[in-house]
């Protein structure tokens, strides 16, 4: 049991929070930078004087700005990832690099809707360096190369539904989520859009660069993140695990793809890729982590349909995976003890037991040097 | 002189670079929340069983959602601003709260394009309180109640010429922005567009929110976020000072509102508020910043031009508010024996003497117990 696990043991039998009697986390070096990306360049010669300023007597700064590109000979610099990173005092070898998921930044990892401390600083206090990343087109990364119409749509109640903290304005009985209004609005204004479309494959190009510099770490992601995270580790060896929360699809060899998972609110079409990449899965220890209230069935319900399929489907890959001799384990949390977790484990109400048990995963598999 | 003052004092003149000889930050506490903002709601009721997917062989996600949606009854939680904050050990009793300008997010105060440290690092190894922001509808506030039309223009070489790094591909001469190729690339991607329309009240309110939540404290703006900085000192008495560097545009009192200032590459009308509001900007102290190659007149060229007229305004309101018995300090860094600086004082080669003259100008005003 690692200290702060005690302390907030401690804490939780006082009634205290765990911030109140946390130690300071002592950060050797942080800071932030963009990895991948590309260059868009405009047609036209670059023109520092563009004409239209010249016989006007009144002179719109967007006017001028908009004469500027339209002279063309111009870049755009887009569809790179924002990482910011921390490393502690005597910290671990291995990284973890922190991938969100849909509709969500690096925030996801941050402090948890009612103020507790997320992955962020949990795992900082184990002495692991942590980066956490706003993928390409989301975020502060939202410089993109192309075009974006983001429709302001009220959807908040198709999303509590859909990460199965309940069905609204109802919570699922003792999930493990705030239950005050204050903590649902913190959750719900961590959601941030696509600025143009989401592309799996530019996402895990960045992620591929991002590992090319920091070195050999581990891969999380979460949920629309999975995908990435199976398509950087197929990219780049320096990824010596992934850990998966929830993951939407998986990455099937070609020739044992199984059938479309069918349910009433949406199916879901496994993914297939060339053997040769699908193998280099196999090669480093995985772990699939799934919360509670999935149903063992069909039930006609949005969260249940969805996560039934879902699951079945990660039961599927693991199996795939393990026969072609990898390291795939699958966590169903509940089954382990942990139970009550939505969509997000790793801010819900017990997140500093979801984080207990990756890290004797990461210990059992010798990644915790 | 501060302690890593000196310690970079003589990184300098051993060829290091701050970050290799810098102690480690001791962080009391760190966490990011959402501040501010507002719920729109769709009319109608919402159905957690939409009708499109009853009758269908094959069900897609997005249909789904859609007719989810389209249901309505749903909420949407957007337009507020995203702060990530730090607390080191022994803080000084006033925070920093920094916001940024046109076009950027939290990451302006954040590692330089060239990789050293910057504000944010740079006052919390001084032992300032450290609040970052993404303002609502940029970086991770995108979520936004009215829709986006993000268009992917080049642009890259318009703000070159505005930031006043030089006219592209030619730096300034002297000037302090690194002119490897890396560093570009690396200033490039700190831009993230607005999701929405950029609404100066809406992102003072959420400022005003954010100091009622937080208590006092001293308001950091850059550029564009200027305006924001005034009006949110209008609206929040616990806003202690106002530090800005290179703001746009003033608010003057109605009756003593100067003419338009003419450019070629765009003008700039004063704003005009009401006197009483005016009158709260007298009741604590301001320091304005502008930086180097500001010409004396209007010289023909964009960067020229832009900040001679706005550099005019900022000493036609230091005087305006002076004459009303406020406390406006306008620095012309070159003037005070810093030179060579860009549109980003703060994130220039030589950000350590720039963070030096606020911080003294901090402790001549008490704010820095």
């Amino acid at each position: 049991m690692t200290k702060l696990f005690k302390i907030s043991l401690i804490a939780a039998a006082c009634g205290l929070t765990v911030q109140t009697v946390a130690a300071p986390i002592s950060i050797e070096q942080q800071g932030s930078f963009a990895v991948g990306g590309t260059v868009k360049t405009s047609e036209g010669v670059y023109n520092p004087e563009p004409d239209v300023v010249k016989d006007k007597d009144s002179n719109n700064f967007m006017d001028v700005f908009t004469a500027s590109v339209q002279a063309g000979g111009q870049t755009l610099h887009g569809d790179h990832a924002t990482v910011f990173y921390q490393i502690p005092t005597d910290a671990r070898k291995n990284p973890l690099v922190f991938l969100h998921g849909a509709g969500q930044s690096m925030r996801t990892w941050q402090t948890t809707p009612d103020g507790r401390e997320g992955f962020q600083n949990i795992f900082l206090r184990r002495r692991f360096p942590v980066y956490l990343i706003d993928q390409p087109r989301r975020g502060q990364s939202g410089r993109s190369t192309v075009d974006a119409n983001v429709k302001a749509v009220p959807d908040d109640q198709f999303w509590f539904a859909q990460f199965r903290i309940g069905s609204y304005p109802d919570f699922a009985e003792g999930v493990a989520f705030p239950r005050d209004p204050k903590s649902l609005n913190q959750f719900f204004r961590q959601m941030t859009p696509n600025v143009g479309a989401f592309d799996a494959n530019i996402i895990s190009d960045s992620l591929d660069k991002l590992f090319d510099r920091i070195g050999s770490g581990i891969l999380v992601t979460h949920s629309q993140g999975g995908i990435v995270g199976w398509l950087a580790g197929m990219k780049n060896e320096k990824i010596n695990a992934i850990v998966a929360y929830e993951p939407g699809n998986f990455p099937f060899p070609e020739g044992e793809v199984p059938p479309t998972l069918k349910s009433r609110f949406g199916d879901v079409v496994p993914m297939s890729v060339p053997k040769a990449e699908f193998e280099k899965l196999t090669k480093r220890p995985i772990v699939i982590y799934f919360g509670d209230f999935i149903p063992d069935h069909l039930d006609g319900t949005q969260s249940g349909e969805q996560w039934y399929i879902r699951l079945q489907l990660a039961k599927q890959w693991a199996e795939t995976v393990n026969k072609h001799s990898g390291d795939v384990t699958l966590v169903e949390l509940p089954k382990a003890g942990i139970k009550s977790n939505t969509h997000f484990p790793f801010s819900d109400l017990n997140n500093l037991e979801v984080a207990e048990h990756l890290q004797e995963w990461l210990k059992a598999k010798g990644l915790d040097q």
